[in-house]
Order: structure tokens, then sequence, then C-alpha cells
């Protein structure tokens, strides 16, 4: 079998089914391959931004990594401001890049550059395959690598002429080794200072709060000794609603962050940070908790967080305690115009059963969280990295894994015109996947920003930030690219559409002027 | 004054007058700095490829640089498969990229990356500013650098810190030093190639067919020893048309390249390679040049290219002969159903005078550069680096620094997918831009690439490479984002749509299915 067949078999036989690509001429082989390797299923993208994001989202909600596929260094740098979320977001992503034979690039062709320059800084393996009889073996350690924890990107590059030799074989993928369990005394410590009485924060990194059983183990400690269970303001993946142990986001804006972490003398991390501001703010801390809070790391991302957790409830003896639930409450569907409290309350009154709900609404969405929180259960998804654009390839990736489940993403109108190519894998996959963009026709946290600064913002500057003039007609947009599309202007038509588009298992848009 | 004034200063005296942006928080101090710093015009992009793109169109068009704004590592990654075309064509371009303050990156924030190792391979120069009382001169170095032959980009990463600090100073920006002058052995030993009576090609690297005057000293070389002109297939910018000495670009296709260079058994080379594939084709070679041909390089990159093509037609005394020029031919409009022939004679039939053309138009326009030689003189500007998508982001720039030429767009449509946000910019900005869509719903290209593999093609295989299915409707996309557009179905209703669309003086699309 030649190179390109060995990669595909190789990951076919390692559970990575789905290739999100757009690929080029170095990366035929691989494309021929597809109709003689049963099993790989090949999600075409217009643009490598959506492809990233779509890996991203399909492993946030799969649990497994998808494959991606680009064409050598500008294509796979299109995709990087996505595979920057997915490196924050500790996915595992199996990233693949072709590029020019090994004995051609030696004419710096045009479209020559250093692939593993521009992905070693979001790759936790990295490698340029030397030959097609080596392509099998480096694709099983790729996936080996992108699914040991802390899962992550592993970037296999390969020149084309190891696709098309002639003497390639699959690789085997063995078992993925457990993590090592954290520190006996990380346990005792965390029990000493979860008793002293000290108001205490546990802060969940990824991906602890994805799954109902971790979230319920650490709702057992918390009720047992009375800490608050947090994460991250960029968090993964949250398992939450009505039933479920809640468990709340840093927020972005200092001046709130700083009064909640205030309550805290104390914080046991596992694998996640030290609480930071998003930006430096000009007098304002970067540092978010607490001068002198006491730090404990019980585990950190390499280490084994499921079972430090579990340590901790037995050395607790927290499991006999009842963890507290979210109480179900889901609003009454307000009438009326387009309010932001109004949005934030029918998107709540319209969310369905197992939604996965993908959330880049940026200044649109300040009040979701909390108006959802007794919603039936759900997944909600948000940019790791702060890279903008992620919500709708997020959410390509997400209904690919998740056929069954309504997808609903959140979307701000900024941050959806960088990767709107999306809307045309959607449609030409037929993903259900209801899209909301609010529609401020502004980078509106800039104008925030800028406000910020003092004095009066002049004109020029201001228009900068205006994405109107012309307005952008998403509607239009939509329909361009296959997906169906309504304007609403109240939120009881909003309601409606939510209510239409999720019963209508298939993509749809909804524009929402604010 | 603060840093970001010091910046802006610094730039509008060195004669940096445009700004393409996409900024964020991180940037708020510069675009704040728009209203109080007068001559720096800011043009917003909603995406950045675009901005790279336009920064590399204004600079091939206006001969010097702009500068281009972005927002941390994802902003300034989303820029780079533009940046790495504007690399290869050698603009000069000012890339300016914000980073967390320099106190602040020490906690890791999500939006975090190594911004230097993301462009290094870009940037002839680089630097991240320690302080805002270095940026003024750091912004002097940068626009320097970036002019110095060979021109290239100059990237300066500033921290917000250096921003809003408050001892900034505007820097200078000196004389940009002459390249200095080719070797006298190879002037004299060109002169005995072009004298021995073997066939000869001089291959012209940018920027030199982008001046009449260089052209024509060129032009009385070849008359003088019946050398022929050739260039790069991936041309900067080629003045060409009626009246102009002739260059011919060395053709893409391996098969068409092969024998049009084996007629020569000397290639005299300015600033140019060896002509290369553009990929490598299994069975095919990757240098284009007869084996054993004399290569023989007159002048480098960064030597005085110019002069030594004057010292050349001095030393060959063939100031004396007339260069053999184009003579005007310009077809009469064809009529009836759209045909690959039919449109490139279209084309020619409507170029207006002065024309900057813009060709991003992969299989639809191999006919294009034939078809339109002896039209009357016009600007060429082709892909320069093979990351698709910069056609509209080109045009954009172009038609902002040449507001009383027509821009002409001649443009794929999985190309133009890439950056489409380009439109809404083109019409925020009224740019006199008419863009042809060539519709023919595939990567055609690789359509191509996978035929030649021999076999029967499998249809799961063909499917990534069909972008029908939805077909995308580029006259709504268009219209979606304030451009008037329409489709056509003939020569003629073509050929009518460009005269009104030139006459219009305002951006424009015409979608030609194919």
């Amino acid at each position: 079998m030649n190179g390109a067949e060995s990669l595909v078999e190789t990951l076919v036989r390692a559970g990575v089914e789905v290739c999100f690509m757009n690929p080029g001429t170095s990366e035929i082989h691989f494309v021929e391959t597809l109709d003689r390797v049963r099993g790989m299923r090949g999600v075409p993208v217009l643009f490598e931004g959506v492809a990233s994001g779509a890996a991203d989202g399909y492993a946030r909600m799969a649990e497994k990594p998808a494959c991606a596929l680009f064409h050598l260094g500008p294509g796979c740098a299109n995709a990087l401001a996505n595979l920057h979320n997915a490196c924050r977001a500790r996915v595992p992503l199996v990233n693949i890049v072709g590029d020019h034979a090994t004995y051609h690039r030696r004419y710096d062709p045009p479209l020559n550059a250093d692939i593993e320059m521009l992905t070693r800084q979001y790759s936790k393996w990295l490698r340029t395959s030397p030959s097609s009889a080596a392509v099998g073996r480096d694709a099983a350690e790729a996936v080996a690598s992108a699914r040991t924890a802390p899962a992550g990107i592993a970037t296999l590059i390969l020149p084309s002429d190891t696709a098309w030799g002639e003497d390639g074989s699959p690789g085997e993928v063995g078992p993925i080794p457990p993590p090592p369990r954290a520190d006996t005394r990380a346990i005792e410590q965390a029990v000493a200072m979860l008793r002293n009485g000290r108001p205490t924060a546990i802060i969940l990194g990824p991906p602890l709060t994805q799954s109902e059983t971790t979230l319920k183990v650490a709702g057992r400690i918390a009720a047992a000794t009375g800490a608050k269970l947090l994460a991250p303001f960029s968090v993964t993946r949250a398992r939450r609603g009505a039933g479920l142990p809640a468990v709340e986001r840093v927020p972005y804006i200092v001046d709130q962050a700083l009064p909640m972490l205030a309550r805290f003398s104390q914080f046991v991390l596992l694998g996640a940070a030290v609480p930071a501001a998003f930006f430096a703010w000009r007098g304002k801390p970067s540092v978010l908790v607490p001068e002198g809070a006491a730090i404990h790391i019980l585990a950190s991302a390499d280490q084994d967080m499921d079972g430090a957790l579990s340590d901790l409830e037995t050395a607790l003896g927290a499991g006999r305690f009842e963890p507290i639930l979210q109480p179900a409450a889901q609003p009454v569907r307000p009438s009326g115009l387009i309010t932001i409290e109004g949005l934030a309350a029918t998107i709540a009154a319209m969310l369905p059963q197992e939604a996965i709900v993908v959330d880049e609404s940026i200044t649109s969405g300040r009040g979701f969280m909390a108006a959802t929180k007794g919603c039936p259960p759900h997944d909600w998804l948000v940019n790791t990295g702060g890279s903008i654009g992620i919500g709708m390839p997020l959410s390509i990736g997400a209904a690919v894994a998740c056929p069954d489940r309504a997808v609903v993403c959140l979307q701000a109108d900024g941050s959806g015109m960088y990767t709107l190519q999306a809307l045309w894998t959607a449609a030409r996959e037929n993903l259900a996947i209801t899209i909301l963009i609010f529609a401020n026709r502004a980078y509106q946290i800039l104008k925030s920003e800028l406000a910020a600064l003092g004095g009066n913002p002049g004109p020029r500057a201001l228009d900068m930030l205006e994405i109107g003039r012309p307005d952008l007609d998403w509607c239009a947009l939509a329909r361009a690219m296959g997906v169906p599309a309504r304007r609403v202007e109240t939120l009881e038509a909003l309601a409606r559409a939510m209510q239409d588009g999720v019963a209508s298992h298939a993509p749809n848009l909804i524009e929402v002027p604010l």
C-alpha cells in the first residue's frame, strides 16, 4: 500500500473516523484513498479555519480526536487561529499537513514554508515523516500522543512523496497510558485546607467539567466542606443544568471577577491556572485572586485528575454527602422588543433537552449563563483561546460528533464573519445547527474599551469599530450558502424561530438585530 | 506623547499613510490615536487575511509600504497566508501586531502566543518593542528595513503597555540606502554570454517588470542580442500591453514550461531563481531548465538590478537598438455562450485603458495573458506565493493606492471564498473594483490532479473537490455585503456588465457560471 493508504488505515484502526479537510495538490493521494480505505468520513470546508474549529468541536463532544487535513504552510496558517483555541481547550486533534516532496523543497517553490515553525507552539507532538515506510508508525504515534493526558494537538507533516511511495504499512496504536496519580501529600494538603474553616474555591480545569460523574464527586466534596466549585472563564465544555452540581465560571470582566474571588482565601486547583485577567488593563491587576491567598495544586493536567478528586472525596469522607444540585427553572417565554435581558430569557425558555450550546456571543451574551442554569441538562462550549471565529466551526464539529442532538450556536456578528464559510459545510452535511446571529453591527466590546480610555472617542476611531455601513445581511449570506434563514424583530418571533429551527433537524440561521 | 501616538506620527512622517486593520483590545490605543495624529487612513477589514493581502496590493501599486494592524498571535495568524504571498512578492509592508502588556505575559492568558515564532519566516526585520520610549525608533527602523532592497515585511510587535506609556517620541526615517552595484565581472560575463550566439533567456524578477523604463532597457538588450525576456510564473506586477516590450511568464504546467525553456541553453537571472516546478509531480522534473544549461546571476535581489541592466545595455552598445514592442491588438467582442476561450477574448476586448488586473483565476484563466497582450497598457498582478484567497484583498489595496484607475479582479470561486469578507471593505470604502467570479463550482485544478493519478477517481474523493451542492450564490453574497452584483449567461452580457461595472467607479461583482 502507498503511504496515504497506510495513513488512513492507521487512523481508522485507531478510531479516528472523521477528517475535516481542505486539500490541495500535495494532498491529492490522501483524497484519492477515501474510496479504497473505508471508515473515514471526509468533511470538506471552504476555509481551513472552519476545519480546525470543527475538529476541536468534534473532540469536545466525541471525546476522541478527528483529523484535519491542510495544504502546506499557508493552508495550515489559515487553520492556526482555531488551532490556538483547540490547544487551549486541551482537546485531542490530529493535524495533518501535506508538504512538498522531500526532494523538491530545496528549490524553494512558491508555497514552500517552514511548517514545523508555524505549528510548533500549538503541537504537543510534531513530526515530518521522512518516508512512506514511516507514515503508518508516525500516524499511530500522533494519535497516541493526541490522546494521552493532557490531550492535545499532534501535527504530522507529510511530504507528498511519502504519500505516493509504495512501501507503506499501517501502524498500531496501543493502549493509551493512564496518567500518573497525584502525590498523596497533595491529597493530604487539600484535606487540611478544606478542613481549616477558611473559605475555599476548587477550580476545575478541562476536561473535568464535562463529566456528570466527575461533577458529582466534586459536588459531594463541596457539600461536605462548604467549598465553592469554579471553572476558568475559558471553559472547554461544561455539563450543566437542572439536577447537576453548579460550577461557576470566573467572569471576563475584571471588576466582576475581583469581588467574586475576594470571598476566598484558599484555592485548590485541578488542571487550572491561578485566575488571571484576559488582558492587562491599565490600573487593574493581572492576578484576580486576593493577595496572600493560599494556592494548592491538587493535580496538574498531566496527572490523574479524576483519581485525585476521588481520593480527596474518600479522604474527606464526602461520599455520604449529597451534592447540592441546580434546581430546575426555565423562564416563561418573554415577549416584546428584543433586549439583552429578553434575549437571555428567550434562549433559556427555548433551550431543548440535551442541547449542545456553542457560545461565541461576546457582549450580547453576558447574561446567558445565569439565565440557562436551571434549563434541562445540556453542554456549553465556549471560545477557549480568545481567537474569534470559532462559533460556527465548533458547532459543525459538535453536530458531526452528536448527530442526534440539537446544536444551538450563539454567535456574535463580528466574530461570525471570520469563518462564515462554515455555513456552506453546515448545508453540505445537513447538520442540525440553529445559529443565532446577534447583529449589533459593531465590535461592541472594543467600543466599550475605547470609551473606557476616557475623553470623547473621535469619529475616525469609532469608525474602525463599526461593522455596519454597509450593514451585513446575514439572512442573505446564509441563503447564499444553502442555509435557510430568517430575521426576527421580537422575542416572540425569536422563540418561534428557535422552535422551528431545532425541529427542522437541519442547519438554519436566525438574525437577531440588536 | 504616548507610544501609540509616536508610532502613528513616525509612520506618517515616513510616508506610511494607510493602515489596513482589524484591531482588538490590545490595539485600542492605536485606534484612539487616529483622531489626534492626522495623516493616517484607517481601512477596516472583517478578517485579517484581507488586510495583509490589501497591504500587499497597495505596495505593489503605490511602490511604498502600507501598514497592517493585527490583534495578538491569532489575529496575526489569520494574516499569515497573505503575508506568505507578500513575502514572495518582495513588497514593502509594515506589519504591526499588538501583544499583551510586557508584565502580563507571564500569566499566560488565553490569547498568549509566541508572535515572533509565527512571523519570523516571513519577516526580514522583526522586533518586539521593549517600552513606549522605543516605539518611535523601532517604527522608523521597521519602515527603513521594509523599503531597503530587496523590499520585504518588517514586523513590529507592540505590547499594549508600550502603546499607553507616556514617554514616546517620533523616530526619524533617514534616506534608504541604495543597493550595492552588481560586480563588474558579472556584467562582463553576461556580455560574453549574450554574444556567444547561443540561445539565451533573461529572467526578470520583481520589481523589474513593473517599470516601463526598465522594460525598455531590457527590450533594447533583447533586440541587440536576440535574447528572450521571461518572468517567473509568480510575477508580482507586470507592466504590459500595446507599445511595451513583451515579457513572457514561465507557465505553471510543467509540460508547457519544459518545451518553452528547452529552446534556451543559457539563462541570465536578475533577482530570479532558476525556474522550478510549482509542485513535485511524480515522474516529472523539479528543475525546468534543460540539463547542462548555463546559469548566470547578473544581479541578485539585494543588488542594484536596474543599474546592472543599464550597465549591460551600455556594455553591449544596445542603446541604439529599438526594443521590439507589442503591437496593439484588442479582439472584437465575441458573442454566444460562455466558453473558456470566449471568456478570455471578452475580457481582452473590454479591458479599459490603464486597468489594474488582479488575476487569481486559476484554471479558468489560462488563456487570459495571451488574449490581453495587445490591450492598452495595464498592470497585471498575480498570486505570488500560491496561498489562495489573495485576489479580492489585493484588489482592495490596489484600488486604495490608485483611486483613479479601474481594478479588474479575475477571481476563481474556490479561492474567492477564502477571503470573501473583502467584499464588505470594498463597499465600505467605495472602491472601483470590478470582480469577475468564475464559478465552476469545483476545485477544478484538483480534479485535474486527481484524474492525472490514473484509474477512475472514486465518488468519495471527487466529492471533496466539488464546491457545488449547495451551489454558492455569489450575487447574493456580494449584495449581502453591500456590493451590487449580476450573473451573466452569455458573452454579450459579460461584456455589458464589465462596461457598466468599470463605468460605475464603484465595487461591483459579475458571476460567470462555467
